[in-house]
């Protein structure tokens, strides 16, 4: 159950990588490709499907993205196939709360829902 | 398949008629006893443990909760065991973004996170 958390906390680091790094490609490998994603961006309701979700994602990254991005305070909650990891997303002095949602595709944890909201 | 989006999506209604009804029992029935459970409420930093989420539950509904908060274009995901459902919660004239993660526990469908942020 640790390694399963510790993969879990992983998964979610990379995500914050890829976001700092603008990199397309690995966002998109991040993301669940046998479900339903969805995603709540900052001010803005909830999006589902993987075209939407992934071209929100090639817009905000090709923008330039969020460099130094990192997630503070992660903790992940194994749900068996599924989980997910609350975290704090820092950006500068800019503190946002997050819910990551994460299941298990061939072994490996992705991304099926992000939202991210203000803290105050 | 379709069953069960139906009955992650009356959970979820639940949730928002025990939020609005200010009913403890109901909500604390609501919310699941056999792994961690976590809640983001708005303007607030993630909190773990049934503990202190209840407590917060507990404050906010017998300070009077959120008469006629009800949930707007529910969306279920299925996880297998787990699942979550986005909305819009609607207070009044404020709007507020919402993921809700569900865990089965003996056959129902059961809270596992909150999180409730500004739409923007």
């Amino acid at each position: 159950m640790r390694d399963e958390a510790q993969a879990l906390l992983a998964a979610n680091h990379s995500f914050y990588s890829a976001f700092a790094e603008g990199d397309v490609g690995r966002m998109e490998n991040l993301w669940a490709e046998d479900v339903n994603v969805a995603c709540s961006h900052p001010g803005a309701g909830p999006l589902h499907g993987r075209s939407v979700v992934m071209q929100t994602w090639n817009e905000i990254l090709q923008s330039g993205g969020a460099p130094g991005i990192h997630a503070d305070d992660a903790k992940a909650v194994l749900l068996g196939e599924a989980g997910f990891v609350t975290c704090m997303e820092c950006i500068g002095d800019a503190r946002l709360v997050a819910t990551n949602v994460f299941v298990r595709e061939s072994g490996r944890w992705r991304m099926v829902h992000h939202q991210a909201g203000a803290e105050s």
